[in-house]
């Protein structure tokens, strides 16, 4: 690695770097974010890794503060990712190695840690047009289902992502590593009940369709038309009695061996690339154009 | 719980039933078997709990020894299940709740775990038809993504999954955990090279599919006719770079976000699936009969 580089940058920037210790409120919330055991301000989340930070700056969202470690960087790439962090980022602080090691998820780390702050969508931002499609998730608890869910949605192109009931926090370390990325890009409105959703759904003339893993509903050789919303329920306890109670449809996966059901975000992501291809096929060739 | 049935149970089969500590080589087994460290006997594998127990029940599957401890049993389907292995292994064993909750990896366990033996399949035994659908793994290194894809194998009803360039142990109680039993029910072979793989599908006049991110060929609105094989590659490395020398197609699902591909396991899920659905609905109604 370039040593004189990191040092002339370490020397450019001296007056705006602050050193820290292992008990800096900054390390302490790190570590709450970390363990998941923060409260307060749910919006806050932790990035490690070049990898991460690259794909963090292809966004809007906002850096709140950044902690590196001069020891542990290892590569250019990582010089050169503190240096644009410098110039955007008010808060810098670099930590021992010994204090970075304690936060850091990695068994080789590279010595660059932030805290962003994930953005915040309103549902009367979405801007429903007459062909969405909308994914809910009623109640789910893993954080690794989540992120996953979220990264076939990104992909699939859905264009809003709905989390009722919610059980799980999306700056969890765990649901933004599985989501890689898809957590900062695709648009996440909240509902506390299932009740509130399913108003604002039908006040927007969606088609609800439940993942149902008990039902007798085929998914395949449908057309999806209209604005259209799939619902996934909690590992544990499927999808909340009350969307049975509207005008719904279920859509089942065939079964066709000893096993009862399919893991709940490899569920989605099948149902939700189905529709999302079947929506486009009826729109036009905008996924065959884009390959 | 029936604590009166138990001490008859326990009574009634006193003859059978040894008493093991912690340093018993079967202890020492299995705590090496899930903590994968076992290299003599891959096959070999650990389950635990009242819902793992009864699905293996219903297969064919050899269970060597069980070890059991009344203290921690606290239901009446437990007292059940012992009595029924009673009945059918050979080797039943007692031990303390100290050693009991060193092997075991919950929470709130519930005093029952068994060692089995995975059924070995060979492609000769394949019986391979006409139409025939098989998922290769190609040197993928994470047991749950395994796991979750021979769960959705299974539910899609593909007729075997082959591991080639094997990096994880098919006894790995995280793959296990993930298949949901699958592993239990779907025939999986191994061949040690891709090229051993290569020739053996083209003996089988298999039409070979690789699933590439990278590629420009959409998956769906094809027709998948005849033997079917789809390839997924390692989650670091993709594919194998020799099943590029040889005659295949491969398949894209598209990508309309931030994010460059979806996890593994996910994709293979999606195009299992796929393929599965397209080959049923060229040979029949069979799926929508079943559901």
């Amino acid at each position: 690695m370039n040593t004189l580089k990191l040092n002339q940058l370490l020397e450019k920037y001296q007056w705006k770097i602050k050193r820290l210790g292992p008990q800096n409120e900054k390390v302490v919330e790190i570590r709450s974010i970390l363990h998941n055991t923060l409260n307060s301000v749910e919006r806050r989340f932790v990035t490690e890794g070049m990898w991460a930070h690259h794909k963090l700056r292809m966004t809007d969202i906002h850096i709140e503060y950044c902690l590196f470690c001069p020891e542990m960087m290892y590569s250019n790439e990582a010089i050169e990712l503190v240096e644009a962090f410098m110039n955007s980022t008010d808060d810098i602080y670099v930590v021992s190695p010994k204090t970075f090691q304690r936060l850091s998820d990695r068994d080789d780390p590279d010595g660059f840690i932030s805290v962003g702050i994930l953005p915040v969508y309103h549902k009367e931002d979405l801007g429903i047009r007459d062909d969405a499609v909308i994914v809910i998730l009623d109640g789910l608890e893993s954080p690794g289902n989540i992120g996953t869910i979220l990264r076939s949605c990104d992909g699939a192109g859905v264009d809003a992502v709905i989390i009722c009931n919610p059980k799980a926090r999306v700056n969890n370390p765990k649901l933004i590593k599985a989501s890689m990325g898809a957590v900062f890009t695709v648009p996440i409105v909240y509902f506390e009940h299932p009740s509130e959703c399913i108003t604002w759904l039908k006040n927007h003339r969606f088609h609800i369709y439940l993942a149902d893993s008990e039902a007798r509903s085929f998914y395949g050789n449908r057309v999806y038309g209209g604005n259209t919303a799939l619902v996934l329920g909690s590992e544990r306890y499927g999808i909340s009695q009350e969307w049975y109670n509207h005008p719904v449809q279920t859509l089942t996966i065939p079964m066709s061996g000893s096993c009862d059901s399919l893991n709940v975000g490899v569920a989605a992501s099948i149902l939700t690339y189905e529709i999302c291809l079947r929506k486009k096929a009826l729109g036009g060739d905008e996924y065959e154009n884009k390959l």
